[in-house]
């Protein structure tokens, strides 16, 4: 039996003993997992750091849990990854913050483009889909989600250091040698409607590479998700 | 701006006309797009061929149409591609037609596990998402899905020539080098609660390669995206 994952504010490393006061955490605990004494869980702090506790009680508005070992959640890999994705209809957006986390990218930004129809993101929604996929993807660290930004200044602003993709139907196939030794890399992904002739001279004009995942047109939010997996893969060979 | 495309049952490649008299489309061109004479979509004859036409009228029941141009719709890529999917909860396995629509999969196979809990897909709706993808994508084949099949008989009636994966967390890191030069390939995904020790022990008697595309743990559709998107890669250098 697979154990259930919560990541919380807990200050894991030292007690022995950690109370659990959260509320959501506690409903799920008591009314959908239906858990008691002696069951064990996983409290993760976000951060990386995990403890393996087992239930000793429950009080009004709180269980207390007993450490049984402290551990590092799986290892993320070592690049900085970022995901630059046009803000899309909600659940198309929603579905790409669950998806990206659980393939393991550390940063997500949100960009308003030429053709960014859509606004209006619940960031607090986004907060809470990311937590519960890192729970159970078993991901030690939540990725951030940042406001939105501007295409232009993301261009902008990105480090010299950062290998860089804009994902578009008339670029070079995607190769993996594009990757292959960066510590930094990010993807952009455009809107339903594409990218600007402008936006694409911004790009290009900044040294970024253009490249295609697929020979059909994707749906935004698939070449989000295709973009989410190749920034978390492993380019060593 | 981009041509509609529709897939419909048209014998393309002689007439300088066509009539269109399918009601979803004539729906869809009236009422959702709001064409009229002398606009131009794609016919899509589901098999390769499409057609770029005008529109010349409108009547009863049907429109008509001239023919511009004959045309092949992108190509497919060469290798027989094979998704061979758990059945999964009804909106899930939706997603995954879509997308594997979208990155190019040619063949669905549902298949039942011993840990697969749901069944009941409807399929009129996954082929109306499949050929809706196809259309949209540029696709000028539609996948097949086929009804489920049981699990160990789909491993058992693999063919010698086709290069096999079953995604499993404990697997290998995936390597394209599994695909690279096999004109057929399948990856199976698992339920939601992974394959049992049997089904492993199934798979690697028949000499199947188990692979993990990712350190986290994916949900099963997630699973099945990434899936689709390495099936349709091409791995030549």
């Amino acid at each position: 039996m697979k154990l259930h994952r919560f990541i919380g504010d807990w200050t894991l490393g030292e007690e022995m003993a950690i109370r659990v006061a959260e509320a959501e955490v506690i409903s799920q605990v008591k009314n959908v997992l239906r858990l008691g004494r002696g069951d064990q869980l996983i409290l993760a702090d976000g951060g990386g750091q995990e403890a393996l506790v087992t239930i000793t009680d429950f009080g009004r508005g709180y269980f207390d849990t007993r450490v049984e070992e402290y551990r590092w959640a799986k290892a993320e890999g070592e690049a900085e990854t970022t995901l630059y994705c046009a803000v899309l209809k909600k659940e198309n957006f929603e579905l790409v913050v669950q998806k990206a986390t659980e393939l393991g990218v550390k940063k997500i930004v949100p960009i308003i483009t030429e053709r960014t129809v859509k606004l209006g993101l619940r960031f607090d929604r986004l907060a809470k889909i990311a937590r519960e996929a890192s729970e159970q993807s078993g991901r030690g660290v939540v990725p951030t989600i940042s406001e939105p930004v501007e295409f232009s200044s993301a261009v902008a602003n990105l480090s010299v250091g950062t290998k860089t993709v804009i994902l578009e139907e008339n670029g070079q196939e995607f190769s993996a040698s594009i990757f292959s030794e960066a510590k930094s890399r990010a993807i952009f992904v455009g809107p339903e409607g594409g990218w600007t002739e402008a936006e694409i001279d911004q790009a290009k004009a900044k040294g970024l590479s253009l490249a295609k995942v697929c020979n059909f047109t994707l749906r935004a939010e698939t070449a989000a998700i295709v973009a989410s997996f190749l920034l978390g893969q492993s380019y060593e060979n």
